[in-house]
């Protein structure tokens, strides 16, 4: 063949065909603004990010502040409103400082990156096998030794520290986004101070879920403000907006500004979205029943669907994740669902680390119970046949 | 010492020293709303972030479909506005297909990541010295091959790629952020088709800028839908919001809603944001001469410090990149003109790849030919002694 009549795409195709066989294309469905489905689909966990004054908001924001942040937040990206933002996520979190990202996914590259410690200084990254993907892109990303470790297992990140010696950062989700299931964190805690090393939380599924009020999973397990401990959050699920943050200690957060890439390198979070996440923390801190509210959501949707004979991951948050027998059984289960008016999660490889296709129900606070009975009778009546 | 008395983030504190020590150390200055400034440091270049139009779409998308995307695009984060967006980002531009990311960071991290071919292929990622650190980071997850090449040499890249001979993806900003000079582009995209390989361009300041009523760079070199060429731009410029997307032919776009991390897992871009930088299009295309305008604006802010003996970069584009003698005297000089009302950038290491720090001036299409004159006086008016 000729040079230049390559096609230098030519491997798309035949990526495309393998996938295709293996179940595993997605497509793309937008929604419509009225939808009727019921969701139990997204992480709006509480309900937030339709509540008038959370959406009022970000419309006021957006009049008052500009559409965009129009530069880096080191530039012209911090208003006044990033500011009150990170003041009231330390303040709520139980934080010294906070730092506000234009995703969570940003806030994870930042965080791991840049606590790996200086280049050459042998910090290992220890990290929990079934973190979130931009928790493993961070280790990726930072010039550091990595550990993969099993699953919720403290011991073996005791014996990896152990192993390891020198400098050493521990990486988890607080709440795994697939599964639902908790961290261990206060083991983790532990192992990580016997051997001075640091601890990441990524507490994304569990701001606004757990803790006193909603005040996350960290804040649960009294690591809060610990100076050996640092958090990451996103403002795109409980708190229904978009956008991420990582809270710690003062000098990590200025650490941060200094050096994270994903922080000086992009332009700063749309005032829209962060007027979003100020309201509704106002709200939660008004409400503070929702957090409870979605948790026994939770329980509810689990316990009915294990009733019926389905098997699911009993809830520590607001995910509740029933298995599939394959990612093509998944996906006719989600679209009978949604053909009966429930909208739900399909998680298929390469989102689940172990290769079983799920459903993926989420909890809302805002659902009556009458709600919760109907989606649990609607997802067991399209079950697949096992 | 005791091991559980070790303080793990000791290093900070010297790594903070260091930096001070370099004048490095970057601080968050919070704009306030009413802020009295002339603004030639952010990237809204057309003026569109506080467009009436602009704001009152972000407003509206925020009530019509809540303050947040809720979810990952392939869950429940794809509305219809991000559909039209998509379209209409596509047809604009002129390629065939076009996806929405939460950031021009994470749509140039997919974009590299996704197109450096199967794992195992031998695909060569060929990187210009000067391209943005989100290409960079890229460059960093993907896992292929890499060569940095000298900038904007095609030359190089032609040497590079045949020497290599296999599968390749050259990779360029086409406008340099840091000193606003444009890359060869149809010199680089004759040496890609020479050697088969497939072009990437980050259009991020080309975008609203360059080519035929803003269309672009890629545009403006006759490259906009060819097979072998992927585009990513940012909605956080030019658009005046917040967000990035990769266009290219249809099933490349394909491929990155498979594959691609940081769209997979990732919550979709807030509604609000979509909305603004949709509104922010139909302004650019009823209103082509706002592209026409920024230019002339950065032509004329370079001839008068340079006619003042500043030294400038011949701006390609928007961006005026004026060097400074030190970091100290660019922080110096950028708060002096911020004391005369004017506010510019001021980069310094590591935001520039070559250690000179510059001040950093953007055009923007709504100032006056009035505001020009005054904004370049109090540069050479506040500029150190040499
Ligand atoms: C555990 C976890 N961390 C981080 C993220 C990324 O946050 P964001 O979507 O706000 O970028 C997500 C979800 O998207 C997540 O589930
Ligand atoms: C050349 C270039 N590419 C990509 C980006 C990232 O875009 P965003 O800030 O929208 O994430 C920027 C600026 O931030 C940039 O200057």
């Amino acid at each position: 063949m000729h040079r230049a009549e390559r096609d230098p795409f030519d491997w798309i195709d035949a990526r495309h065909e393998r996938l295709r066989a293996a179940g595993l294309v997605r497509t793309l469905r937008p929604r419509r603004a009225d939808a009727s489905l019921t969701d139990l689909a997204g992480n709006d966990y509480l309900g937030l990010s339709r509540h008038p004054e959370v959406t009022e908001a970000a419309a006021e924001a957006a009049r008052v502040w500009g559409a965009g942040a129009t530069g880096s937040r080191l530039v012209s990206g911090s208003t006044g409103l990033h500011a009150r933002l990170e003041e009231s996520l330390a303040e709520f979190c139980g934080f010294e400082a906070a730092l506000v990202f234009s995703s969570g996914y940003a806030a994870n590259l930042a965080a791991v990156t840049a606590l790996s410690g200086p280049v050459g200084s042998g910090t290992l990254l220890v990290s929990d096998e079934g973190n979130h993907a931009s928790l493993i892109d961070g280790c990726r990303l930072a010039r550091a030794e990595k550990t993969v470790v099993p699953h919720a297992d403290p011991e073996a990140v005791r014996k990896t520290l152990a192993a390891h010696g020198g400098r050493a950062l521990a990486i988890t989700d607080s709440v795994f986004s697939v599964d639902g299931d908790a961290a261990p964190l206060s083991a983790l805690a532990a192992v990580c101070r016997e051997a001075g090393a640091a601890l990441l939380v990524d507490d994304a599924h569990g701001l606004g879920v757990l803790g006193e009020g909603g005040r996350g999973a960290v804040h649960a397990a009294g690591l809060a403000g610990a100076p050996d401990v640092v958090t990451t959050v996103t403002l795109s699920k409980s708190l229904g907006s978009q956008g991420g943050a990582v809270l710690g200690p003062a000098r990590v957060i200025a650490h941060l500004v200094s050096t994270a890439r994903t922080f000086i390198f992009d332009t700063g979070l749309a005032p829209a979205a962060a007027g979003a996440a100020l309201a509704a923390l106002g709200v939660l801190r008004r409400e503070p029943e929702r957090a409870h509210r979605v948790r026994a959501v939770a329980r509810e949707l689990h316990r009915r669907v294990t009733e019926a004979g389905l098997r699911a991951v009993r809830p520590d948050a607001a995910v509740v994740s029933v298995q599939a027998p394959s990612p093509e059984a998944a996906v006719q289960w989600a679209a009978d669902c949604r053909e009966a008016g429930l909208a739900v999660g399909c998680f298929r490889p390469p989102s689940v680390p172990d290769g079983i296709s799920r459903l993926r129900l989420t909890a809302r606070a805002d659902l009556s119970d009458a709600a919760v009975a109907r989606a649990a009778g609607t997802v067991v009546a399209t079950a697949p046949a096992v």
